[in-house]
């Protein structure tokens, strides 16, 4: 990769500021960051030995950021459709889980989820699984960025057996990950039906000597709540605000079940809320109230959820549901418009994971991390305004190419360095396995 | 075209049988019909010197009916975005008709939205809007098939200025296009607040005459039941009903706004429902209750509306976002399974125009109207089930080959005939028109 260079395309679209669109610009990278954003007329002058790569129908814009995934169950895909939440855990996940979940079945379901991420356009993912070491690895080896949950809950699984085995097998993970360029952590504790009081107070004081964001689902269901006031009195986003765990720290993610007064507690204590909708409705988990929260002033960015309950890792088509979705649940078609739905996408998540001083959007200064959409297609003509051509009609194999700090991780819609048929020959002998078991 | 080919595929999903997937199965075409279907071995050995198209990694369908749409829409996409639906019609949408609608405009915007449905895997459309004539010889040149609708309004349009001349030019339309073979008509009075008592009981007396379905929007919005209530007293469906066209003829497109008897009406009264969801959620119209309606014994099929108002015409999109929206709706996970949803893509459709006998299944006899989609992709492996592959994480670029009658017309994603390159020219071109108007 060359020190410098530049790329040029029909529409920048950086997001910040915002509601900006840049035509015939140009982004100067340089190392890993971008030191210059504009016309690209000037950019030929003024750097004229400076390589050119030339997007002339495409839009550039900051890489998508999915701020909640579990990205190995990717091999669990279409494995159990059409059951609600507990249902889904109880019978079908939580058994597979105990049954499959190795080394080898992590180093397989990452490497098939990033690469169906870098593909789709996302450069930075937030996870929370078991073996949160293999993840930062492979994320690494892949090139794209991501932040591994230090998982805590009550119960063992395959990671560790007691809340201070997840402890100290996660305080390792995060020394361990320290070396790691594009990887950080998050504190993970998994839901509040799952980790109980003592290990949660843990949390938020790890979370704080670490300054690492915490990453938890919350009032994912009703059940969630109802279960929640019948065993202890309390609706469980007030047991967490009990706690000291509602403060800019905390992705609280689903968020689907809130009264007026959550909204604005969210909102006064600067939590993000991880708005995840096509798992959201493929559960029957509810609708979160996206447009109230964002009035509110709260922060809410955007997550596909596993490919077991969405049922893939496309962050396009996450936005595009989000839009959409957002319009009903408030009734009012102005709700979330598209440039907003962008912003939930890329800057939100930066700021929901503490690292938008460093992406989410297209900045001088800022990590090179940003795709190129073609929108020269049939599905995507006559073009009035970039912006909500992305969110209401581009799919994601329009996506042509992704650079995450400044390298080239696909490029003409390719994979660079990943054999994609044999993670395909791999994913084939994971369904024949889990199919035959 | 050979007289008869083979396509053998990894899985046939004929749809009719329901619930039924053929594993390595070959359809064997003759002519514009299917002739077998059998397993791919035996296909070899009974026909061993017709040719093979061998798609392996793919799943062979029918081909999407589109069951709702205007085609010509589409030179508008983008255009007016964040708007709800009156403010949308009446200060963007009908001023950018009353402007721009002549013969040209449809020409281009129906050929690059046949470009688009059939790159999509759509093989039969049911479209509304002026010049059904247009739409009718550029739907045959262009080799899908098309019902057009006859439209009817109180009020002066591009097309005609009276009822009286909307019928006279509708009659001349249909006497037209019999000798189109993939072109049918429909009776299209626009909506219950456009289309007066008497002009909607000549559309119930020649709907009859030349057996052809109605295709309205009806109960599209809240206001549109209240409006209805203030004026006349009654519900937009219940006077429809007084007018006798609550019958197996009517396509009733939108219907977000029904109660337990109404829905107990539909079913009773053997009409169909045509659900746009994307539509209904971008213009916050609201929630169609799909599972309802499907439980009550109704018929209900798919349409994208316009790309106006999606912002695309993709069916398998559409079928993801019933899919999911459906199980929030009916608040059950369970609601609109994805053999349901494609059900809805494609059998109902042909059930609502009457076509049942001849398209939306791949049955012995039918016409050979199908798509491939190649399920050998990072997104959509491992497959445990190709239904669900295809309604919950498929693209459409993932769509390879599209055949109407046994005509191959998308050939590895490119189409067949049709210059792409023009076609795009076109449509940047109207975009530059509209912008500077």
């Amino acid at each position: 990769m060359p020190a410098k260079s530049i790329i040029a395309a029909r529409w920048v679209i950086p997001v910040q500021p915002r509601q900006h669109v840049l035509e015939n610009h140009a982004l100067v990278i340089e190392n890993v960051r971008i030191v210059d954003i504009l016309p690209t007329s000037d950019a030929r002058s003024k750097y004229p030995d400076t390589p050119v790569t030339e997007r002339p129908t495409h839009a550039v814009l900051p890489g998508f950021i999915n701020a909640h995934t579990h990205a190995a169950m990717s091999l669990f895909r279409g494995m159990a459709d059409d059951v609600p939440l507990m249902d889904w855990l109880n019978n079908h996940i939580w058994p597979a889980e105990a049954k499959w979940v190795g080394q080898e079945f992590m180093r397989d379901g990452v490497e098939l989820a990033i690469a169906e991420m870098l593909l789709s356009g996302t450069t930075c993912f937030n996870d929370m699984y078991f073996f949160p070491n293999v993840v930062a690895n492979i994320a690494q080896e892949m090139g794209i960025r991501a932040h591994v949950g230090l998982i805590v809950m009550d119960f063992p699984t395959a990671w560790a057996d007691s809340p201070e085995a997840y402890f100290d097998k996660g305080l390792h993970v995060h020394d361990e990950v320290r070396s790691l360029s594009r990887v950080g952590t998050t504190l993970a504790p998994h839901a509040p039906y799952t980790v109980s009081d003592a290990p949660l107070e843990q949390v938020r004081t790890y979370a704080d000597e670490l300054n690492i964001p915490i990453h938890m689902h919350v009032h994912e269901t009703s059940t969630e709540v109802s279960d929640s006031v019948a065993q202890s009195g309390v609706r469980p986003l007030a047991r967490l605000n009990q706690l000291g765990l509602l403060n800019p720290r905390m992705m609280a993610v689903h968020m689907t079940q809130l009264t007026d007064e959550e909204i604005t507690l969210c909102a006064e204590q600067g939590i993000s809320v991880v708005h995840c909708p096509e798992s959201n409705l493929k559960l029957a988990s509810g609708q979160c109230r996206v447009a109230d929260l964002l009035a509110a002033g709260a922060n809410v960015c955007l997550g596909t959820d596993s490919a077991a309950s969405n049922n893939d890792l496309d962050m396009l088509g996450e936005m595009q549901t989000a839009a959409l979705m957002a319009k009903v649940t408030a009734q009012n078609a102005q709700a979330l418009p598209a440039w907003q739905a962008l912003e939930m996408a890329t800057i939100n998540g930066a700021i929901a994971l503490n690292c938008q001083d460093d992406i989410g959007s297209l900045e001088i200064g800022k990590s090179a991390d940003l795709i190129a959409i073609d929108l020269d297609h049939i599905s995507t003509q006559p073009v009035y305004d970039p912006v909500s051509q992305i969110v209401y009609s581009a799919s994601r194999e329009q996506i042509t190419d992704v650079w995450v700090e400044g390298i080239q991780r696909v490029k003409y819609k390719q994979l660079v360095n990943v054999d994609v048929d044999d993670l395909l020959q791999t994913a084939r002998r994971w369904g024949e396995r889990l199919t035959t078991s």
